[in-house]
C-alpha cells in the first residue's frame, strides 16, 4: 500500500510560492512540521522548517527540515538513508503548523527507534516504552 | 472503546515534579505538545504548555495548554466544551516535544472541524479537505 501511494511534488515554482505564502513562519523564519506515518496514523518525530527547508522538501517530494543545532537545512536520512517521502501536507487553522503525511523509510529516530515518542510516564517514572529496531551505529556508520 | 480507555493522571505531586523535570521547555518557558486521538490515530492540534500547564494536564487528566495569544492556562473545551480527556502522554527523544494521547470531545478546531490540519496542497491551490461539523457559533455561544 504504501509503495502505491502518490508522492506529493508540487513541480511549479508559481504554486509552491503561494503555498508557502500561506504559512506563517515564526520570528525565527521556523515552523513546526509533525511527521506522521500516512498509513498507519503514528506520529513519528517533531521537526523545524524554514522556507527553504519547506520550498525543497514541496519541490522533490522528500522531506527536509531545518536543523537549528547545526543551522542549515537537514535532508532527513542523507546519512542515515532513512528518508521520509512525502505523501500529503497539511496547515493547521491559524498556518503556523504543518503535518507531513509520510512514508518513512526505515525508523524516524536517531537512537534507532521507529517513533522519537517512546518516553512515558509509568508508575510514576518516565519509561521507553519502545526498544530500537536499529542499532544508531548501523544508522550512522560509527 | 474510548470511554473505556484509562485515564492518565498523576496524583503524587512528587512525580509529578519528576516527569516536568525531564521535559526541556524553551527559552520562553513552553513546549510544544501535539494532540493525537488516541484510537483513531488522527492528529487533532499542536499547542504550547508551560510547566504549569502540563502539571495541571498530569493532575486533573485534561488537557490543559498555554496560550500564548492571551498569556495565560488555556483549559481545552473550558468555554466549548470540547474537552480533551488525557490517555497518554509521550516525551520524545530529546524531551522538547510532547505528544498527547488524548480523547477529543465533539471537535478539536476552533472553526467547527474535527482537526486543526484541514489545509492541503491540490492543484496547486490551498484547499479546504474537511467541513466544519459544528458551527462555530454553537461552540462559543456567540
Amino acid at each position: 500500500m504504501s509503495a502505491l501511494s502518490a508522492n506529493l511534488v508540487i513541480a511549479d515554482p508559481a504554486a509552491r510560492s503561494r503555498l508557502l505564502d500561506a504559512i506563517r513562519f515564526d520570528a525565527r523564519g521556523l515552523v513546526p512540521c509533525i511527521a506522521q506515518q500516512h498509513d498507519t496514523g503514528e506520529v513519528l518525530m517533531m521537526a523545524w522548517m524554514n522556507r527553504e527547508a519547506a520550498e525543497e522538501t514541496l519541490a522533490t517530494g522528500r522531506v527536509c527540515y531545518f536543523s537549528r543545532s547545526r543551522g542549515g537545512l537537514w535532508r532527513k536520512g542523507e546519512t542515515s538513508g532513512q528518508q521520509q517521502r512525502l505523501v500529503d501536507l497539511r496547515l493547521d487553522c491559524d498556518g503556523d503548523t504543518l503535518l507531513a503525511l509520510v512514508d518513512q523509510t526505515g525508523v524516524a529516530c536517531h537512537t534507532g527507534r521507529r517513533s522519537c515518542f517512546y518516553l512515558a510516564p509509568r508508575d510514576g517514572q518516565l519509561a521507553e516504552i519502545a526498544a530500537p529496531e536499529i542499532a544508531p551505529e548501523a544508522l550512522y556508520g560509527r
